[in-house]
């Protein structure tokens, strides 16, 4: 089957080598002349507007996929009169705006912080006093990896917080102080069948996710899976969906949902019986869904801005070593390393052995991850 | 890590699947135009006594693989003037040619049917009294897949045998009556290290292989490991070596070895811990091998001229699809289908359950197998 990619970066990149198994043949239509995927298919490197580019793709492909958050909705509603994008432009829409997916969670009961949209600083003054301080101010749209977003503690942080985000739309959220980070990894088919990955637990540092480990028969699972249930069903989702979760005590917020393949699945590769890109291929294509269960357990730590030592990483028992293909570059994903094992005490200990060839930032969140861990055993950090 | 990769096969394929994560590019040289590995590179369309492309290859590569059983060794004695060549051309040299693989088997203590050199009629009368009938005429060189093969059962059968083979080169070997046939898949990285995996259980028609079976705990396996072991050691081999081997009775005998990753190790990609295509990238990079264990026990069976409903085959629990992008024709290799599963038992059922999708041709290799399977576990077929 041709496959439509629109967006050339890492998740691109894995999608395909997922997919050139199955028989996919891929078209990888970015803007990016380095886009990282684009020698895993044939290369279109145009603009998400260009409408006689975009009329070619739809020519040469059966279904148009997406990688990335960030493409113009426009594009999708263009392409979707001429041949099935999945999943759906409507996922794509309220993904890229915090106001709508917020709104959206609370249409469908899914617990989130509280929150109000601010158009200026008069909204912001506003917002703060219903929802309270401390609170995270975020622009509306395109923003990533903690991309503009800012804490605002007390009242004299208002009018600095909102000069940086330049007056662009934007929303206030209450902080959560929350135990951990979650994530979980669905996907639906054409046919409306739905699977789900075990939860992922996930550490960021200053927005980055650096590790996310696999976290088999987790008290959450199911509430996460409920939640994100509704979110397939609503949109009339194809394909695979991340929902980043706060857990706090016994309870979970929604953050914030993403309509593709994500970075806290790609221990999937390794650690389940079907990865998160070969589902999310088999979804779009309208073939049946693979298994889900997970194989032991497993952790990815993310490569941000350099690559350790290939030979240490790989001498190291029990890791697996993914790179993009990408230039180096401060704060960049350039890969990543995934651990598998058959306990979580034995994972923590790779994790540990493995720290020492790391950035700081992930040994970290290591550290930080085993900390957690311990808690939950009842042992001490 | 900048690999020329001499073949462009399906091999060459899932080697460059393997290595992309591993910051591999690869330079795909094969004289084929549709060689299917080609999208996954750089593809080089020359004849492999192309000197001048040739040049080009090792001035653009860091190290030179090879896929393919044929190609000629004085290709890579030209380049290993170069670069490094791994394994290197002795490696290729010994295995195309059936009388030097089997006086290697010989010179090692590897045990292996009864053999004599046959260049005319009146050297296979003489060989076929020294060695008795049944007996195979083989052609020395280019066989592979059961080609240029003649069973002689007895003495009129001779002329018409040495005929079909049209005068070249041939060698007799007495006839095996085997138990089974097995391969061994083995790893030696640039170190000196070895590694092996799990021994492979297969099954042939009309010389194609049809069904590959993973074998936990196989009584054979030590001794499959030190006839490989010899052949690591002998050739200073860097790389993956499959020796294929008959079992008879509680012996192993050497059937040939190829010097390059195998069919019958496809079942690695999922059912052990690093496949055989990775960890021959590891080694031929010189970087650490890593772990051959298996992850529960797996099958791979081989698509032969025709691919079954894709939907069909996805739609069965814990099986996985690898299509090779090449053109349906008969008697071609298209693709392989892996069944994972926990245990022997639940393997065979699914095998079973497969079972109808597949050429009769397949069918019969998973019923034989299964056959063999309650046999030594003392059931009924």
């Amino acid at each position: 089957m041709k496959i439509g990619m629109l967006g050339g970066g890492q998740l691109a990149r894995m999608l395909a080598l997922a997919g050139i198994p199955l028989g996919c043949e891929f078209t990888i239509f970015s803007p990016d002349r380095e886009a990282c995927a684009a020698p895993l298919g044939r290369s279109c490197c145009y603009d998400y507007s260009d409408a006689e580019a975009l009329m070619d793709l739809a020519a040469s492909s059966d279904v148009i996929g997406f990688e990335f958050e960030n493409v113009p909705v426009r594009t999708l509603d263009f392409l979707a009169d001429h041949l099935p994008v999945r999943p759906g432009p409507e996922a794509l829409r309220l993904a890229q705006d915090r106001v709508h997916e917020k709104e959206l969670f609370t249409e469908l009961d899914i617990p989130c912080a509280a929150f109000f949209p601010v158009d200026s600083l008069e909204d912001l003054h506003r917002a703060a006093a219903l929802i309270g301080l401390p609170a995270v101010l975020k622009a509306r749209r395109q923003g990533y990896d903690g991309r503009g977003q800012t804490l605002i503690r007390q009242m004299d942080e208002m009018a600095p917080a909102w000069q940086l985000l330049g007056g662009q739309p934007a929303i206030l959220e209450s902080l959560v102080d929350f135990d951990r980070e979650i994530s979980v990894i669905a996907v639906r088919a054409a046919s409306g069948e739905t699977a789900f990955y075990a939860l992922s637990e996930n550490t960021h540092h200053h927005g980055i996710l650096r590790l996310a480990v696999s976290q088999p028969h987790d008290s959450m699972q199911a509430q996460a899976e409920r939640y994100a249930q509704r979110l397939l069903d609503r949109l009339d989702y194809v394909g695979v969906l991340a929902l980043e979760l706060f857990q706090a005590g016994d309870h979970l917020l929604a953050n914030e949902y993403a309509p593709r393949v994500h970075n806290s699945g790609h221990w999937t590769i390794e650690g389940a019986a079907t990865s998160q890109f070969e589902n999310h291929l088999r979804a779009i294509m309208g073939l049946p869904l693979g298994s889900t269960a997970l194989r032991g357990v497993a952790a990815t730590i993310n490569l941000i801005g350099t690559v350790p030592d290939m030979a240490r990483i790989l001498g190291t028992p029990n890791t697996c070593l993914h790179l993009y293909g990408k230039a180096c570059k401060p704060g960049r994903k350039l890969g990543h390393v995934t651990v598998c094992a058959d306990s979580m005490k034995q994972l923590n200990q790779i994790l540990s052995d493995l720290s020492g060839l790391f950035s700081s930032e992930a040994v970290s969140a290591v550290a930080e991850a085993g900390h957690y861990q311990n808690q939950k055993q009842g042992g001490c950090a």
